[in-house]
């Protein structure tokens, strides 16, 4: 990332976050990377009117070093959080705000120990998550080159899905082929789960073979350039029977349905519906056991979320995915999953795949 | 793992957990599946002195249907922890234990607010993570067979080490063949960091290509039978010269005396102090700037610790890795890192490799 685009965003989070309290002490790493920068596994941000200071163990010194901008580093022994407290706690704040949901409760306690009963402490709730959830152009073009990535990748091994292959061998070859492209790694852990297996909507790819007439639901993701792509793609080994072309036809339709919803302005949770009642008219809704869609950015699930009770509103620059599913357990599932930018009059989708079931 | 064994740890940990408190909240994946099989991502585990019900997302049914024993499964709605709250408020204990490194401040907030003023909250620290750290003679079968698949990819890969290979490449060839050798996924991002980047001590591979005359470090380790391994061999491209030699000579006998002084009943910082004295006496104890090891378990960092200031005391049956290392900054690293069984006796080595430098 570019070293202007990261102050510009600690300036927004010192506008909204310290209106109300006198610091920031930011735990959870992915905001620390979209903040300034750092990719270890050990920091804490502490952000006062006057201060940025970035507290990391010296494993990571030279690292810091290198990527960290906009903040002063700190080297402290061991654990970073004692040491930002304390440091916090000579600064004198009263009211100091932290990430409720990205610090553990013995974190919590240890930061409240450390700066004493006078100091109001205030839960604050994704405060960077949502400025995180819109993307700015150069933010959507990585997202957009992760998932064409993964595309080409889904498209590459296609050939290689065959009776007798199993679902280690390849989801082996796919994270491979990431790499070989580019990607530092996988986004999650893939997914390839065949006959009934792939009636786990979390089907980590397991020794299982793949057989005739089974259907092989792939859920694949990179990491390029810092930013996730996920994808799924349900397909075929044989000439699919009238049960499977309905089912496939109903999440297909669900996900065009959850498509047309999607604009600036509209509720999270209306997009989710939509998907939901066109399952639901084919007596399906009761076999749909999660949320139509997530973000995507930094992480592979982030905000906003579109579930039944999401309280997200969508706006202009979210990457999320749609992603509805049936899956009819001991028989086996579909699930098809684009990523979409939500733009003020539509959903521009990034995946440069159709959604059209492929047999093999 | 096989049935019997998860409801003796349950039993287990029932006897001392529940001494002082009248239920157990548990928060932890990976105490999860050590306690009751769970391999999924949502799911909270309530043990009272009469129940033991697993509370998990719809879109686990069919999966933890298949994997958890001796719990009762119940399905809620959206994130667990609520409804296992709500469920627990009704039962009306009067001390409820929680994990406090384990549980995000929100939900401690959230368990605290469902279960009333009247419920006294009991922080437990890592009181699982103590039983998973002393490992059953099945535990450390698996934690071998990781450990040797995972020498076996890097002697394999040993013949692509040479200049003008990307570090990704390396790495992506790693976890390709991890994988096909029946690991379900690496431990972590697979480390490759050659020249001045291997004194980064995480330095996770980039696309730099390797270079004569350059250090190059391997850390990496699998997943297998869900058990993790962990790694570390520093190769040279080329004839080393004198300093790296005095360098990597320092790191191979902190790591022997390191091993010397393991065995049950010794402190853990009595081992770290072993490393560093060994590294302080040829002046090159500035450039170590973490700890001489961690447990590895069913995570590739779990109790116990083992550092300059950490409490903890070894016990037969933990599994712990030992890894000294030089890190120069601009100049270069070394890191040698074996995984060992802390014994009554002493350390049984589970690394089947030797130490010695390789020059490629």
């Amino acid at each position: 990332m570019s070293g202007r685009i990261l102050p510009a965003r600690l300036a927004r989070l010192r506008r909204t976050a310290l209106r109300r309290a006198d610091a920031l002490v930011l735990t959870h790493l992915p905001n620390l990377l979209y903040l300034v920068g750092f990719r270890g596994s050990s920091g804490v941000l502490v952000l006062t009117r006057s201060h940025c200071v970035f507290f990391t163990h010296g494993i990571y010194r030279t690292q810091a070093r290198q990527e960290v901008v906009g903040a002063q580093i700190k080297i402290v022994e061991g654990d970073p959080l004692p040491g930002a407290s304390r440091w916090l706690a000579r600064k004198r704040p009263r009211r100091v705000a932290y990430e409720a949901d990205h610090l553990s409760a013995a974190g919590f306690h240890q930061l409240a120990h450390i700066l004493g009963a006078n100091v109001e402490l205030q839960a604050t709730e994704l405060c960077v998550d949502q400025l995180r959830a819109v993307k700015d152009a150069d933010e959507i073009a990585r997202i957009r080159a992760s998932v064409e990535l993964t595309a080409r990748v889904f498209e590459e091994i296609l050939p290689l899905v065959r009776p007798g292959v199993r679902e280690l061998d390849l989801a082996a070859e796919i994270e491979y082929r990431m790499k070989q492209h580019g990607a530092c790694s996988q986004s999650f852990e893939t997914i390839v789960a065949s006959g009934a297996r792939s009636a786990l909507p979390h089907g980590r790819a397991s020794r299982k073979r793949l057989r005739e007439n089974e259907l092989v639901m792939f859920d694949l993701g990179a990491i390029l350039a810092d930013y996730c792509s996920d994808m799924t793609r349900t397909v075929f080994l044989g000439k699919p029977p009238a049960k499977v072309l309905r089912i496939y036809r109903a999440v297909q339709d669900a996900l065009a349905a959850a498509r047309e919803v999607v604009r600036a302005g509209v509720e999270a949770s209306r997009v989710d519906a939509a998907a939901r009642r066109v399952l639901a008219k084919r007596s399906l809704g009761r076999y749909f056991v999660h949320g139509t869609g997530h973000g995507v950015g930094l992480e592979i699930h982030e905000e906003p979320r579109l579930g039944r009770d999401s309280p997200a509103r969508l706006k202009a620059g979210n990457v999320i995915t749609l992603e509805p599913g049936v899956y009819l357990p001991g028989v086996g599932g579909v699930r098809i999953e684009d990523v979409v930018v939500v733009r003020k009059t539509g959903a521009e989708t990034l995946t440069p795949l159709g959604t059209e079931l492929i047999c093999l």
